[in-house]
């Protein structure tokens, strides 16, 4: 196994930054390095590229330039949306309420979790199927007068389920109620345009994306009410302060542009390959079985649970064949926590422990599905006789 | 003039990310680009690579590395500091109350606006002298049996002015009481032990420091009572969350510790060439005066202020002649505000509009400072005769 090449099979978790990227962000360390902000040639020229960056996402995803906000991190752009519209709704008096899901992702449930328990506003989690998807109906019921958000992920990081959050934005544009997705592995995916959507805030995440780290990106549109939970100078219009990152924002809008150049073939390419592995598998392992929507799930994520095994366990025997996969949510991987995202989706435990993703990019091949379609049934086997 | 090349003089604003550092970050975009929370082969080299780059910062801060806390921004790390021990008194019921100077950076003042008028704390901005410095004593008389964190700024970013910090670290522990201090402007250009200057929690920028722009650094002072504003995975141990930038960290890790290498020999010289501004600036224009501290100020810092005109314009004429420089607080400047910080100095107003900031860089040479001196005695006289 030794001298085989590593294969990479966590792209939900992070990418990496292509070249492309790497060459369009170059000019901004040395050269074009100005503060955005200055009122000189170097200034300028920095803002110039800035607002570039800003028009491309915009074109991408059918909004204004003013609507776009880089941040630090796709974390950093939910906890924008939903900490943003919590404080301007206090501040206004508009209502104390948030509706949300049982499988968000940490960046949503965490912040949730603190503005219920520290900021006193009232937090409804609707439940998933046992696919790991919403009904808008069940959102639709779980609004009341007072609800001021909601916030339901575009496609889930461990599953990789998409959400009908078309739907889903019609029944807040109904209830007038202010609707974030986030959309960290949706975009590139699937198609954000979000005012066909309704949707009022979107947070993006430049690394998922095959662009840099410490880069994200959240869409408030025009009017929403909103407090800036991180305070400072004027910078994006003060919704997020600090001197912005030129090259990273010249490194997402070009990795975007990328990602939306290529997207419906590289899906089509990775949905293939996705099947495959998700056929083989299926049909190689005895007591396992797919996780998340059968059909409505993003072309590259393939998430399993194994009955009767530890999924770190899992991992840890696949690095040591040279193959990168993760349990449970990547995110917050270096818990052993059992899969929250599982359990909501009502999977037994003696599954649930037993959870694998394998997520697959840009550059997995043909090769690299048969390599770990060859290796997994033994691993299982083998951590079964252990257990 | 257009034949010559421009001459930048906004380093406090921001420095080009020097080709060393563009160097040590370049492994992580491509290849060693996994995300440093994964457990895998691919995690567990990016987070060795961030590790080092910890513990790079920790050496010249004294420090140990799990006290730091890797951000988005110097704005950022203000916010953290600010908002992060603000919520943790209020959950502990220690006290209501943040000492802090009228002469910070917005990303202080601007979060202690917030924490004073949206959440209820009282604030107490200590007043400076005509230089622009906060007295220990004053500091020592403003803090009350409620107060929970005093912040002063390390040096002034308009007029360069260095706090006593030393001795309100002092005064802080005796009373004991958190110390913050923004460190941005002085990072590279001060030592910065915090066990000796009894900081409690720093805030530095990378790109102030020749690094990345979009990485900052927070020092937390281990049992520093500490609810994170921004929520999500455990990432940094749960103070700021979000897939670490490591090539940021590396980025920032690696500017910091060249900056420290040369950081005296690099002070004596820009000194040098600082007094030389100074001095013939005073020496030939009319109505003009040094603002901050004649002597306890930052080595790349002349500040200025000219009677009777207005320092946008200044900037304006000056960048037409291909000086970069600033007027006001650089991080606010696209505002047209009379100076804060000169005001809150007892600045007359016909004195405080005329401020000049020429921050001076590591590229900064002698014929720069001759090229600035002979210029601009006569915009600042074609300014005077316009008005």
């Amino acid at each position: 196994m030794g001298k085989q090449p590593n294969i990479y099979m966590d792209y939900a978790s992070t990418a990496p930054t292509v070249p492309q990227v790497v060459e369009a962000m170059a000019p901004y360390w040395e050269h074009t390095f100005g503060n955005s902000d200055s009122q000189h040639r170097f200034g300028r020229d920095a803002a110039n590229a800035l607002e570039k960056a800003r028009s491309t996402i915009a074109d991408i995803l059918s909004c204004h330039p003013v609507e776009l906000v880089f941040t630090g991190s796709g974390t950093e752009s939910d906890n924008l949306a939903l900490r943003g519209t919590a404080l301007a709704a206090r501040q206004n008096g508009t209502g104390n309420h948030i509706v949300t899901t049982t499988i968000e992702h940490r960046a949503v449930e965490a912040t949730v979790e603190q503005l219920g328990d520290f900021f006193q506003f009232d937090i409804t989690r609707v439940p998933v199927n046992e696919f790991g998807q919403v009904s808008p109906e069940d959102i639709a019921r779980a609004i009341r007068p007072d609800t001021i958000l909601v916030s339901v992920m575009a496609a889930n990081n461990e599953v990789g389920t998409v959400q009908p959050i078309f739907r889903i934005g019609q029944v807040c544009r109904q209830h007038g109620v202010l609707f974030h997705t986030d959309a960290v592995q949706a975009a590139g995916k699937l198609p954000l345009e979000v005012a066909d959507c309704n949707i009022d805030l979107l947070a993006i995440s430049a690394h998922k994306i095959y662009g840099p780290k410490g880069v994200g990106l959240l869409y408030i549109r025009r009017r929403t009410p909103f407090v800036p939970p991180i305070t400072g100078g004027h910078q994006e219009r003060g919704r997020y302060p600090g001197t912005v990152n030129v090259a990273g924002a010249v490194g997402l809008a070009t990795a975007y542009e990328i990602a939306e150049t290529i997207r419906v073939d590289e899906c089509r390419r990775l949905r293939a390959l996705r099947d495959q592995l998700i056929q083989n598998v299926l049909s190689t392992i005895p007591d396992s079985r797919l996780t998340g929507h059968p059909s409505q799930r993003l072309c590259n994520i393939a998430s399993f649970a194994f009955r009767g095994i530890e999924g770190e366990d899992l991992v840890v025997r696949l690095d040591q064949t040279g193959v990168s996969a993760s349990t449970g949510a990547a995110c917050s991987s270096g818990e052993p926590e059992a899969s929250a995202v599982l359990d909501a989706m009502g999977i037994p435990q003696e599954w649930g422990t037993g959870s694998l993703r394998l997520s697959l990019g840009r550059f997995t091949t043909e090769d690299d599905i048969a390599r770990v379609v060859g290796l997994l049934p033994d691993i299982v086997a083998q951590l079964r006789s252990h257990s």
